[in-house]
């Protein structure tokens, strides 16, 4: 509502001339809320307790969206991780094209699904040759422990993904978007 | 092995002039089974039993793909519909090219993750009109009562989508190709 209080008119000020009603109503409109610090911890957050992750790959043969699921780790540069098979069509697909999507964070097995926060990644896969592996084989064993059984079979191979940017949706209304230094953080052990 | 039996020696006739040992090696190296009644089934019924989905789509500016969570039922026709937002980027994306991707079936909280069964769809999005929307909404509120709350807004509509192909994901070596046929089934009330 209009007030004739000047410290609102002096935050009108700073927003495009338009009835304070129609303002209030095109941010409400406006999908993406301003980067702040609980947006990030958020973001990260969901990509520390990721085990796995909805892959979305361009198919090799069409260059159609193709979403499927991978296993989910963090490397030591904070970078996602997974163990993919050879054999597979994300893996083929990825060879073709690198460029690829991540979604973590899954919904309790009660509720509103989309009340839930996510995290919608954009990156860059890269796939870490056999005898440059050891730390990421170490790390993602860490998360995935039962992967012993077939980490080690020619089929199976490390990629690394170079995260591009995220797209954070913590609920109805509550979207931001991340840059890859909003996602990173310093190296842990 | 080898073997003298002549029955063996029929069902040799019938695979590539190949060893025997080449051949068993060479089947288990071939990811996708032939669909048969039960893949049919789990396949049905992961559609069935889905709340969410982890929807893959061409992001409208740059190409690169783009997954996020969508709610997810199923029309009288037994093709996938949601609700979206027309503000949403991936509302905004199947505008653009309504090509996409859709993954059902969650893991439980604990376990390998890639142990348990999950579905990729290829389909074509389609925007339901305003005023043909009835019996859609009847039928997604039964599945998401609380969408009640937002449904009508103007910045929502409904969705369905054609499916044109799946693939099923049973478990660690048990994966199948679908076709529309295989995942469709009879209209129900």
């Amino acid at each position: 509502m209009l007030s004739a209080d000047p410290a609102w008119q002096l935050s009108l000020a700073r927003v495009p001339i338009i009835a304070p009603q129609a303002y209030i109503a095109a941010m409400a409109k406006t999908p993406i809320r301003p980067t702040d610090d609980a947006a990030r911890v958020l973001a990260r957050s969901l990509m520390t307790s990721a085990r796995f992750a909805a892959l979305g790959v361009l198919h090799p043969d069409t260059g159609a969206p193709h979403v499927s699921r991978i296993a989910f780790a963090l490397g030591r540069d904070g970078q996602p991780i997974s163990l993919v098979s050879t054999l597979s069509l994300h893996t083929r697909a990825l060879q073709s094209n690198p460029v690829c999507s991540l979604l973590v964070g899954e919904p309790p097995a009660t509720g509103n699904p989309l009340a839930f926060a996510r995290l919608s990644l954009t990156a860059t896969a890269e796939f870490i040759a056999r005898d440059a592996r050891s730390e990421t084989r170490d790390r993602y064993l860490k998360t995935h422990p039962k992967a012993q059984l077939y980490v080690d079979f020619a089929d199976f191979g490390f990629v690394r993904f170079a995260v591009i940017s995220g797209a954070l949706n913590g609920g109805f209304g509550k979207a931001y978007d991340l840059s890859a230094a909003d996602l990173a953080w310093k190296n842990r052990g």
